[in-house]
Order: C-alpha cells, then sequence, then structure tokens
C-alpha cells in the first residue's frame, strides 16, 4: 500500500464481503499488551479483555448502539477527511466499515455486556477495534497490526469515550422513539380514537371511586384513553429537544482536548444530514459528559407512557371481567384458551402484559434516575445502566403497543345490554334531582332505594319529594350525559 | 333576612372579624344525621366524620389546597351569580368567605387528614362547610343550619369533588413553582454562574471514573452545575403547560352533570383572571378525572431538579473532602461545629441535607407515578398522596435551594494552591502527547511515570519519544483547556 | 455548690419544674463563638444554628427520637457513674433531665428539622444542650455556662453523634415496632381470622385473571389476607433483629475513641436494663456506623405488610363494588357521605386510605434503599431520612391498620343472595367436569353456554357429553370448594 | 399401542434421542382450533399462539423456570402413578421427557415471552405440550394427537396454572440462590475477611462527612464491608424460609379443585426429596396463589445485599482515586486500558459495574413490590415480571460478586506511605486530646492548625493548652484505633 497521507492519491478498497474465514486464535494487542482473541472476530484486545472481566448474566449492550456508534464514527471520519486530518482513502476504508456496521452487518463481533465500565469505554473500543480490522482487512493489511488504520488514533481520531458514549446514546434513542415507539403509539390512540367516536352514543354507567355514578358514555370515557395516549405521545416528542444535543467533541472531559477547532458543530451537522434528526452540538459540554439529565428526563417521558397505558389496560380489564360474575361491559377478543385446568376460561391477557410492562418500565424508571444522580465531577459513569434501560423500555413499549392494539383493543366489543341494564338499575341518576330538590332530599331517596332494593323511580315517588312526570323529564341518562368531551 | 332570590335586593355583610366564640359543641347535620362539631370552628358534620375515621398519622392535608380551593370557590360564586344561580348576597357571603380561605385567615378550620378519601371529597367538603358556615355567620343566620347559604347546594353550586379537588391540585401546584420554587432555583443557578465566571481561567484537573483526567478550569466545571440547573428550570416551566388545564366544569364523572352550559369555560377563565395565570379549561374531561397524568408529569420535572442538585452537591463535598487528607478543591463555609465529639472537625452539611431532600423526592416521585397509574374508570382515587408529594418535594426543594445557596455555595471558595498542585502533579497531561506521539507510546510514558514517581516531564524526557521542547510546548495545561463551555 | 468532683459529697437536685420563664434572649457559645437563643428554651448555640440554617420545609426531626436519645443519655451518665468518670451528683442531674426528655416533657426543646446534617449531630448536640441546661437548672447554675454539666464534655462523655444517633435510631424504631405496629396489626388480623371463620362455609365465586374460575369459600379467601398479614407480622418480628444490635460505644468512626473499654458492652446492658428489650452491642462498629443496612432491612420488612395490605384493601374495594353495577359482593360500613354532588353515595373510603398508605410506603422504602446505599467510609451521613421515613410509615401503617380494622373490617357484611347468584351463574363449575369428559369437551360446553347464554347446566346436556345426573352429582359448588385451607 | 391404562403392561419406552427431525409445519390443536406450528419443534397450539400474541421485545421466560417446571411435572407424575391415576407407562414416559427438561436439554422447545399471560398459563401450557409430545414420541405416538398422553388431561393431572408456576418459581428462585448466589456472595466475603485480617494493624486516617476524622485502621474498615456482606448473607438465607412453601395442591382457586385430596402434601414431599431442598406445602393455598408476597419479601433480601455492594464498591473506587489527586490509599488491579483518548488512565470499572447492577437490582426490587401488591382475589397475575427481575437480579448479583472478587478485590493492594502520611497530616488527632483539655479548647487548636497550615503538634504547643510531653503521649494514631472491631 502506498503511502496517501496526502489524500490524493485513490485507494480502491478490496471488494471483500464482510467475515474473516481464519479459525484459531489471533494475537491482538494494547497499550497492555497482547491477547489471544477468535480468529474469526474483528475485535481486538481491549474487548477480548472486557469479555473475560465481564461476562456478568446475560445483559448485552443493545446491538442498537453499535449502530449508532457507526453513525457517529462516519459522521467524525467525514469531518477529518474534510478538514485533512485523515487521508480520503484512509477516511473512506473507515466510512465503508462504518456504514456495515450501521446496517447491522457487524453486530456479532459487537459482544459486550452491559455491565462494564461506567463511560462505556470498552464498546466505543470495539467498536474502534472492529471498524479498525475491517479497514485494514479492506485496504489489504494485516489484522491485529493497527496499520494503516489505528482503533485510536484513526478510528477514535478527535474523540474520546467520554463524549462519543452519551453522543451514540441520544441517537440510538432517537432512532428508536422516531421509527418505533412514536408511530405504535399514535396507531394505538388512533383506534382508541376510532372506537371512541363509534360508541360516542352509547350510554353507560360511569363509576367513581369504583362505586355506581352518573352516566357518561363509552365514547367519552374511551376519548379519556386517547387523550391520556395523545398527552403521553407529545411528552415523549418534547422529551427529544435535549436528546437532539450531543456532546461530540467534548472528548476527555468537555473541553475538547485533541479535538481540532470547529469539531464539535461539524460534526454534529454531519450526524444531522446522516440521520435526518435535527441534531446539534451541546452548547455545555460539561453538563453533556458530566450528567445523563437528557436521558432521564427522556425516560420520565417513557414513565408517563407507562403510567397512563397502565390505566387502560386495568380499565379495560375490570370492564371485561366475568363473563357472568362482573362487570362485563366489554368483550375482549379471546386469543388462546385462559387456563390449563379450566375449560372455557377465556383473560384479557394482552392487558396483564400490558400492566407488567408499565410496572417494568417504572422500576427501570427509578433505576434511571437513581443512576442519572451519581455522576461525579467529569464523567456520570452510569452509562450503560441508562441506556439500556432506555432501549429496553422504549421497545417494550412499542411492542406492547402493538400487540395490545392488534390482539385486544381493535377487537373490543361491547355488551350493550349489560351497559344498558346497568345505566337502568343505578341509583345515582337521583344526581339530576338534586338541582330540583336540593342534595338532602336526593340523598333520601337514593338511600331508601339502596335499604329496600327498589328501583329509584318507585323510591323518588314513594318520598314525595318529585311526583312523575317531573322524575321523568329530570332523570332520562340520555340527558345526563353532557356535550362532547369538554364537560358542561 | 329577607328573600333575596332575585339578587336584586341588596344585602350588606355582616362586619364580623373571623372567630368564633362559642365553647362546648354545635350540632351540624349532612344526609347521614347529625355530629357534635366544636364550637368554635366553621366546619360542618361532614368534617367532623373525616376527624374521626382518618385520624392516620401527622400528615394533614397541605394549607396550600385549602387556599386555591378559595379560588375555586370563589370563581365558581362569581359565575354563578353573573348568570343568575345565585342571588348577589348569597354569592357576596361566600365570596368574602373564599377571600379569606385564600388569604389563609381560615386555615384552622382545615384539620383533616391526607389519607382520607381518595377524591378529596372530604376536604372539599371541609371547605363547603367553612365558607358555609362563615357566610352564613356573616349574613347573620344560624350557624349549621345550612341557610340561607348551603355547603351542597350553594357553596358546591355546579361543582363536585370530582372536578373541583383536582383544579385545586393545579392551582395550589401552580402557585408553588411560580411563587417559591422558580425564582428560588434561578436565585441558586445565578450564583453558581458567578461563581463559574468568576473562576473561569482557573486551571483545576478533571476527574472521570473518578481518577484523574486532563485539566478544565474550575469555572468550565461549575458552567456544567448551572446549566443542569438551567435545564431542569426549563423542564419545571415546561410541566406547567398541562397544569393550567382546568378539570373544573366536569363535575361528577366529566359529563358536567349539574353545571349549567359554558360553565367550564366561564370558570377557567374566571380564575386566570383571579390567579393572572393562563388557565383553561381542560379540552378532555375523562382524562382530566379520570387521571393524574399531568401531576405525575409535573412531579418528573422536580425529580429532574432533584437528580441535577444531587450531582452538584456530591461533586461539592467530595471537592471540598479533606481539609489535610482528601479533594481539597474547595472551601465550604463552616455553619456550625461538626462534631460532638471531634474538636475543630467542619462537615459539608448543606450538601448532605440536599442530597438527603433529593432521594426524598426521588421516593416521592415513585409513590407519585405508581398512585398516578391506579386510577380507575372515571377518577383516579390517589389525589390526596400526590398532592401531598408535591407539594412536599416543591417545598423542600425551594427551601433547599435557598438554604445551599445561602449558607454553602454564596461563601464557597477555592483553595488555588492546591488545585495547581495538582494540575503540576498530575500524569494525565500526557494526553497531549497522543496526536505527535501516537497513544500507545503515550501511554507508554504515563505507566512509566506511575510506576516510578517520576513526574510526567522526567519520564517522557527518559522515554526518548520526545524532546523537552516539544514537550514544554505541547504539554501546557493552560491550553489544554479549550475555549469556553462548548468544547472543541 | 460545693465541687464534688469526687461524686462523694451528695448534691440535692432543686426542686424546679420544667420551663424557663425568662423572655428575650440568652447568649449561649460554642467552639465557633456566641449565639443569641430565645430566653426560654433549654437549647444551646449549635441548635439555634442549626435553626438558622436548616430551616427547610415543615418536616422536624420526629420527638420519638429525642425521646430514644433520654434513653441513650441516662444509660451513658448511669455507666459513667459507675465507673467515676461522671460524679454522682452530675449523672443524678443528667438523668433526671435525660428521663424528662424520655417522658416527652422536653419536646419544645427539640425544634430541629429533619434536613439536616446527615449524621444527625445537630440533634444529638440539640439533646446535650437541652439536658446540659436542664441540669445546671437543678443544680443551681447559669444558663449557658456549662458548667457544672457541659453538654460536650459531660452529657455527651464518651459518645459521639456517629455512635448515639443510630442507636437512638434503633431505640425508637423498635418502641413503635413494638408498642404501636405489631398490636395494631395483629388486631386487624385477629379480626379478619375471625371474619374468615364466621364465612368459611359461604359458597361463593372465585375469580383468577378478574375472570369467573372455580368457586371457593368467603372464609377461605379472607384467610388467605390472613395469611398475609401474618406472614408480615412475623417478617417485621424477625427484622427486629439487628436492630438489637447499638452502635454505642463505637464513638467518631467505630474504634471507640475517648470512650473506655467495655463501655459498648455496658451502656447496651443498660439500655436493656431501661427498656426491657434485648439490646446488645453491635459486634461490629464499623458497619453499625459506616451503613444503615439494619434499618433498610426493617423498612423492607414494612414494605411488605404495605404490599399485602394493598392486595387485602383493594380486594375489598372491588368486591364492594356497586351497589348495583359492580361485584356487590360485599357490603362496607358507610361511615360519611361519599360525594359532594352525588346524594347517596358510599365509598370504600377507608380502603383508599389504606392503599394510599400502601404506595407511600413502598415510595418511602426506596428513598431508604437508596440512601442506605450512599454511605462514604466510617459513616452513612442519610440518618436523617432514614428515620423519618421509617417512623412515618410505621405510624401510618399502625394507624391505618387501626382505622381500617375499626371503621371497615369489622362492619363489612356479605350480600350473600348476590354471592350465591353468582355461583349459580357461573360457566367455570364446567371444571368438574373436566376429570369426567376431559378438559377439551369441557371447554366445548363453556363455550356453547357463553356463546348462547345458557345455563352451563342446559349446555352441557345439549351436548350430549353428559347425562343430567352425572351433571347433578358432579357440578356441585358445595363440593368444589374443598376443605379446609391448604388445598388437595 | 396396547390400552395400559390399567399401568400394568409394561411398555418399553422407545430409545429415541431428543429432537424432531420433520420439517416444514404440523397441525396442533386445543381447545380453540388448529394452529400450525414448526415440524422441528415439541411445542403444540397455545405455545404457537402465545408466540404470535406475546413477541414483545426481546425477554424470554427465563430457562430456569422450566427446568424447574420439570421438577414439578415429574413430582405430579411420581404422585399420580402412585397412587394409580397414571398408568405407569404413561407416568414413566412423562417422568423421562420432565428429566429432559430438568437437564435444560428441551431448553429451545421453551420459547416463550416474559411479557405474556400474568399467570404463567401459556409457560404451563409449554412444558405440557412439550412433555406431552415428547412423551408421544417416546411411546411411538403422532406428534400432535395428544394421545396417548394429554397436555391438558395428563402432564397437568392435578394441576393449574395457578398451582405450578408459582411453584416452579420457588424453585427456580431457591436453586439460583443456593447453587449460584450465597457460594459467591461467602466467597467474595471470604475474601475481604482475609484482607481485613491482613491490613488489621495499618493505621489509616478515619473519615466521616467525607471529612477526615480519628484513625482506624484498614483492617477494620474491611471488617465491616465484611460485616455487611454476611449480614446480608444472613437475610438471603432466611428469605428461603417462605420459599420452601409451595402452592402445588391449590389448583385453580387454591381449594384443590380436581385434584385428589392428600395431594399437595405428597407432591411437596416428592419436590423436596428430588431437590433435596426441605420443601412444604404451603399452609395457605388462598396466600399462596393470591400473592406473591414470598417473592416479594426473597427480592428484598437480594436488594439488601446490592445496598450493600454498592457502599463497598464504592468506597473502594474512592479509596482509589487518584493516582496523583484523589485519595489513593488503595491500588486497584488495572484490567484494561481506561480511556480510548488519555494513555496509561486505570479506571475501577469492576466498582462501576458492580454500583450499577446494584442500581438495577435497586430499580427492579420497586417494581418487584409493586407487582406484588397488584394481586386481585384469587391470584396475582404478575408472576412472569417478578420471577424475570428475581432470577436476573440473583444472577447479576451472583456474577457480579465472582468479577468483583476475581478482578478486583483479590488484587487490591495499599499504598502504605500514602495513608501513613495522611495520619501525619491529619488534625482530627486533636480527639485525642479531648478528654484531657476538653473540647473547647481541643477544638481551638484544631482551627488554628487548619487557618495556619501548621501541625497539629505545633498548633498545640502554640496554643499552650498542653505540654509536648503530654501531647506526644496522648496523641497517637496507634493508641487510637481501639482494639477489634466491636469499639470501646
Amino acid at each position: 500500500m502506498t503511502d496517501t497521507t496526502s489524500g490524493k492519491v485513490p485507494v480502491v478498497l478490496l471488494d471483500l464481503p464482510i467475515g474473516l474465514t481464519a479459525t484459531g486464535v489471533r494475537q491482538e494487542f494494547d497499550s497492555m499488551g497482547t491477547v489471544d482473541v477468535p480468529a474469526d472476530k474483528y475485535y481486538g484486545a481491549q474487548t477480548a479483555r472486557s469479555l473475560v472481566h465481564f461476562s456478568i448474566g446475560e445483559d448485552r449492550m443493545p446491538k442498537a448502539i453499535y449502530h449508532a456508534y457507526g453513525i457517529v464514527k462516519k459522521a467524525c471520519a467525514l469531518v477529518n477527511q474534510q478538514e485533512g486530518r485523515l487521508p480520503a482513502w484512509k477516511a473512506q476504508a473507515i466510512i465503508r466499515a462504518a456504514d456495515e456496521a450501521i446496517a447491522g452487518s457487524l453486530d456479532e463481533h459487537f459482544p459486550l455486556y452491559v455491565w462494564q465500565t461506567g463511560s462505556g469505554t470498552q464498546s466505543n473500543m470495539n467498536v474502534n477495534e472492529v471498524l479498525s480490522n475491517r479497514a485494514i482487512q479492506l485496504l489489504g493489511g494485516t489484522l491485529g497490526s493497527q496499520q494503516p488504520v489505528g482503533p485510536n488514533d484513526d478510528v477514535n481520531l478527535g474523540q474520546s469515550s467520554n463524549d462519543t458514549f452519551p453522543t451514540a446514546m441520544h441517537i440510538a434513542a432517537l432512532d428508536l422513539i422516531d421509527r418505533r415507539l412514536l408511530p405504535e403509539l399514535d396507531r394505538l390512540a388512533g383506534v382508541i380514537e376510532t372506537k371512541s367516536a363509534a360508541w360516542m352514543q352509547i350510554v353507560k354507567i360511569g363509576r367513581t371511586h369504583l362505586q355506581d355514578a352518573t352516566p357518561l358514555t363509552v365514547g367519552q370515557e374511551w376519548s379519556g384513553y386517547a387523550a391520556q395516549l395523545r398527552a403521553a405521545l407529545r411528552t415523549i416528542e418534547d422529551s427529544r429537544q435535549d436528546l437532539y444535543e450531543l456532546a461530540l467533541g467534548g472528548t476527555a472531559v468537555g473541553t475538547g482536548i485533541n479535538a481540532p477547532p470547529g469539531f464539535s458543530v461539524k460534526v454534529a451537522q454531519q450526524i444531522a444530514t446522516l440521520t435526518g434528526k435535527p441534531f446539534v452540538t451541546a452548547p455545555n459540554k460539561f453538563m453533556a459528559q458530566g450528567s445523563l439529565d437528557a436521558m432521564v428526563r427522556a425516560h420520565a417521558a417513557l414513565r408517563g407512557l407507562a403510567v397512563a397505558m397502565m390505566k387502560i389496560a386495568n380499565d379495560m380489564r375490570w370492564l371485561a371481567s366475568g363473563p357472568r360474575c362482573g362487570f362485563g361491559e366489554l368483550k375482549l377478543p379471546p386469543n388462546e384458551p385462559g387456563s390449563s385446568i379450566m375449560p372455557g376460561k377465556v383473560n384479557p391477557t394482552q392487558c396483564e402484559a400490558i400492566v407488567m410492562i408499565a410496572i417494568q418500565v417504572m422500576g427501570d424508571d427509578s433505576a434511571v434516575a437513581f443512576a442519572g444522580s451519581q455522576g461525579n465531577f467529569e464523567l456520570n459513569a452510569m452509562r450503560p445502566i441508562i441506556i439500556n434501560a432506555f432501549l429496553h423500555s422504549a421497545t417494550i413499549l412499542a411492542d406492547g403497543c402493538e400487540k395490545f392494539r392488534t390482539y385486544s383493543v381493535e377487537g373490543t366489543q361491547l355488551d350493550e345490554s349489560r351497559i344498558a341494564s346497568f345505566v337502568n338499575n343505578s341509583l345515582m341518576l337521583v344526581t339530576a334531582l338534586s338541582p330540583v330538590i336540593g342534595y338532602q332530599k336526593a340523598a333520601h331517596i337514593a338511600e331508601q332505594a339502596d335499604a329496600s332494593g327498589s328501583t329509584l323511580r318507585e323510591a323518588a315517588l314513594a318520598s314525595g319529594y318529585v311526583d312523575a312526570a317531573t322524575f321523568d323529564r329530570v332523570v332520562d341518562a340520555s340527558t345526563m350525559v353532557g356535550d362532547g368531551v369538554g364537560g358542561a
């Protein structure tokens, strides 16, 4: 390979497919010495060390982090090439490898665990090593030689784990939010809105404190669910604002040491171009690296969704309770036999999954906030736990929204006769009498009906407080549900 | 008292100071019968019942809720008067009493506990009873007669606990945010910004993973603290948006039963006028009453501040550790003797208080989210725990900001000689050599220095990788701190 | 006053009632200088400083800590007297004052806040100052002179905040557990056991996944509640074990500096005698002062109770839902009108209070564990938040048990006809057919009945899988509830 | 195959290895109809349905649950055979398949997700289907025919998901505790005890509130760590007590319907025999199935360990901070390069992993308690989230203990000269003067030394409060560390 430091001599990258056919082990080195690594893997010494020291549980650093890291490395290589710090041939080799990482084609070479160094350095070095060796392969060099593309001096040029890892966190989080979570949440809200509209005239009994209350329509009730989801959606959208700010360019401690002036602005711009998202460089790098506050806030937005979904899923399973000895207003689609012992049993399993997902997200939210508070000086070394939790929460919420919608909400139907019979039996329609005869007399009627088991109408007429014509005019559930969803 | 239902006969309110001079007990009634109440209290039967049934611990419903309720009752009375549902004399009596509640002058008549009915009905009735009896007093009537101003039929006219209590929650929360929390937070951030500016040229050693890293300035480090607080402040400001939406007008279940059309819009407008805040009626009353999602979101914003403050307080107490055997870069003002047994000891007590406050807010945030998820149907019956936690969190954060600023941050000073000596001793300035001689050789120099106890310069020159002139030019801490706070 | 350092000259304590009649301020001093304190308070300079620096919110250090501290100071004075380190007259003066603290008679002189120094030093000094001045008063000395009884040199003799505060925490926690929580929990469990026994033959429909399942008896269902409470009770009892171990004698950092050999064993013994509880000295003082693990474990036991009570309270309110449109199996006593707008409404308010209490305890449990993890070196400086949370949780649980039992559980009744009609209507009695005709055929029958709205018997006979005689023999709810509470 | 219902005709199981060589799909049926399943998998219709409806995230039900389920199914088959409910040939086929499940050999046939039905029914049916088809294969039958061994009628005979799933939870949890967690925790505590013993005479400066305090020895400090771990270990051991109680025999709702009398006692006995653990049948099946309180308590014990480990790991990384600008008392083994940008940097990565693990366990503990509180009536339908969290927490704690011990604790060394120099410089040795000259004068000396930068000895002599001989006799760090670990 000719020296092409000038960047002017074109170097053709070899057309080699991804993969190493060697067997056994290969020697790789880092500043602490040499290490054997599997010959069919691109990674180097530091990845191998981490695999030994941190094989804890089954939790692997999410692949999404490495895809995002591909974008970071590509953007840096582009800027470094443009400004002459990397010759074009070297930059292009790195970029080709980075593109492969972005596409997920190098996933098997990123084996590290979540429970590792708190800065994510080992995952950054894993990326540096893999891209270095893949670039070396594409340039016809010797794997493990770190020549002509070094993991630290070239792939990591102008960077540190301390600024790249949080940058990759933001990119990965936003990708998942935009690509999966918001669309699924929007679809779920949409289906609920459709149901709400369809059922807007079906009068049902309201319940407060779990007790019978004044009527509303099924559509009104479901409009509340949709409104909760829409508000949660907006909050998640808003939480992206801080995530658009990238630490990249702060390098080791936020000062930007070893990165050239203007680097932070240019790489953020490059990442914006590559992703189509409005990324900018973080105005304060000491906050961007010393805290993970933006991630804590973003997870709080996920939690907001969990809180809303738990309420909706709980309402649905209670309203579907029965079939004979519960509320029984809703009929959820039976997707599977419900019991290994009770034949014919159908259970609200999608709702239960949502409730458990919501609880898990809330538990992880506690962990995220705790971890977020544990930064010290120029680094919050709790990054792996936070990005792992965030991507996990967003994934199970997105998938949960999809399954819940598809297998439960869309197929939910009403038992209209049961709904109507509740309205007819309820005593709380007495509330409509209150403005006419006063609260205390109305209460007396309701108590009499309850004690005697009579209907409200019977008790009202027996009380002498109201005549039949007035009762029939005033106590009409269909006129008690107001107009629309905005109250009086 | 003449019947003045028409509202046209002017009634002069008696000029009676607040207070009841009677002793012993008075009989009050509600729909369940009569109850003895202390004769020197304005409250009625339902308050008295609640005091018996819910004397749990020492947690009383925060007085701020009653002040906010005064605004709700006043606004409703104004609208009801305007639209002829309440005669002017009756409305004016209620309004006078409500104004007294707003001013805190009736506080002793609001004795109820936090752990009561989940809707807050008992506190709403407490307000209704007190305003009713105070209005009766002002109108020369008989206490406990519910005439001519009834707690349910007049003070609560067109309202329910289900819509008034969350309305009062929003008003009380916003008042505390605007009046106490945001100003104190702004002041704290301001002082930190002043410190940051003053110390912008003082070079110190950076630390990542608690280990020595490349240098930055003290001002840069503190700029990160300020940025964290400013971001937390913005998030709290943003969280107000959903709190401006009021449930009032939804009455029992969100449909607005027993409230006249247009009521919700008008009372929200009235409350906006009374408070000077941009309150509007909630577009969806079923969400506004069936969920407490807006409060969960607002508490998450408080938690964001707690997370940031914990980092700052921890940094400060670690940097002040010593005086002889710790980091010792900061000197916190000694406010009190630190130990009952170790003479002369000074401790970072303000920082510890902040850390504990932060943990408490995070714990309460878990409780708030949990409670927020437990709504059922047309009501989330977890209101008292949520408003109690919110007002508590906001209060201790606001007071904490004030004390921390006054008694710790403002008086914090630097030990500049110690700071300088750390910079001079550190090995991590080797990082600046990396672009010149490569990462691996630079690592070798650092390791040699560490092993031999020599200075970096000695080890560098001994290594032969760099000459003295280059070393002195490249390894200059003052040029390694970059420019400003935005990184490279 | 004669010099009685020898301890042999008897000094008669003056017979002065508690209280200071002086007005205005008095000068007190500590190692940092002099401070004005209110002349009618016993406390000194350090308490006064803390009141200025830490007036954060309304949270005051629980009085129970000061009562427990009285025991600590008394025990130390007794041992110091026995061993000749304090003359008898001085020790007796301290003991008299300590007895007054134990009795709560000095409560108003302990005004400090929770959010103070993390070691509790300020509260220890508050106690030292108050007992010093009260002893001085009893000995005819001059308040604020620290003579002849000094707060540090006499009242705190052989002690540090670092060992006394956790000792007081354990004493206060155990007192509350034994005196209030365990008895109230036992009473609640007892009432539930009585209900369970009374209702052991009433057959009701079971519910799993909220859906109708096979029958059980009401007594069996309630036996589960009682078993949960009994298990929670045992766990709380067991959690006392670690609390019996006292830090006292470790002084500043656990080594026992400035305390005489054997001090720790003797003061623990003395405290055991004074309290009648099996206190011992902690075998490892570095754990006892550097961690609060025993408190974290004890609070986890409280949380266990909260978890159990939430399930029970939720079951009760759901089973009481209605009266016409819910489960309606239980009738909870109506203690108060349930709604300000819906006349005659009755709500499960005691259950709601229990649910909120449970959530608060769980939230505080998170805070306690978090704080418990934040110790550093020889001190966990998160003591005030932990003891405050513990005493709060135990108090609201104890009071909650009492109110819940008195105002809800004891008066709960069954709607037997509704319970019976559910059993008769349910389809899940089909389970009994499963061993006879197989699961799949039984499932088919249940589905047919559900689809057609017929009874199980009708669908079973129509299916041809079973004849009437067999059906009537096998499908008999009263034989499907098994025997007792241990299952098959 | 001859009908061998009598159980007397011996049937030889075919000697077929595990595995299905068919390709494409096979039809399986359940009570809702037929479903295509992959021909190379043993599972049936309900597993296939669940895979469609619940493919949420990547969280699979832990394999340990299926291994434990193998024990449950084997124990039931044994008892059913003994009592003549299953013919021997059928029982033996089920037992062979169950043994394979126990060994993990059928793992790939258990693909279900965590977020499924809350009872775990789908995983129970997965086991029933796989064992049924494997038994059919071993008996030469037709896969998917459910003959001669049916998933519900034979493998699940006398059982329900409602009693088997919590039984499998307890078995799996205890296996992991006993086999992995307790031994690793014991080993870690042992190594710390060894370190403590080795360093028992090395005097170091103590620190409280992060500030210099009186001295102790390194061994004393580490004895506190060991004591914390031993206490956590005991708590985990104790938490097993409730886990030994098994729900099995309660079947659908706890009454034991469709299980023969005595079944619960016998299967528990059988499981005790198979596992060598003291399992017994739960005395109250309604608690055992309606709550998960025992799991909540057991997870709290895991959390106790997390809290202790966080303190220890934090202490270690702070004490190792430096190498030049921190505490620097400890030297942790450098396992890997610490920074991608700062050459030669070594970080406390094992400590950071432990801190993150601890936080994750605490977050999951919140989720477990929350889920534990959400039971309703005869079922707590939050089982999958709880067992998933429990097994995850125990696994990462066990692995974390192992890595932390191996790669950090064992290799930790002291910087004795730095430790000694801190002791010599500290001002807090003044505490030893307190009993001689009084607290206030001692405080004055310390403050003078601090202000002037002089040594304590210089300031003491300058003060005139003490002469040189006395000072040198009293202020001797080696005599200030007391004796042993029990304090004075």
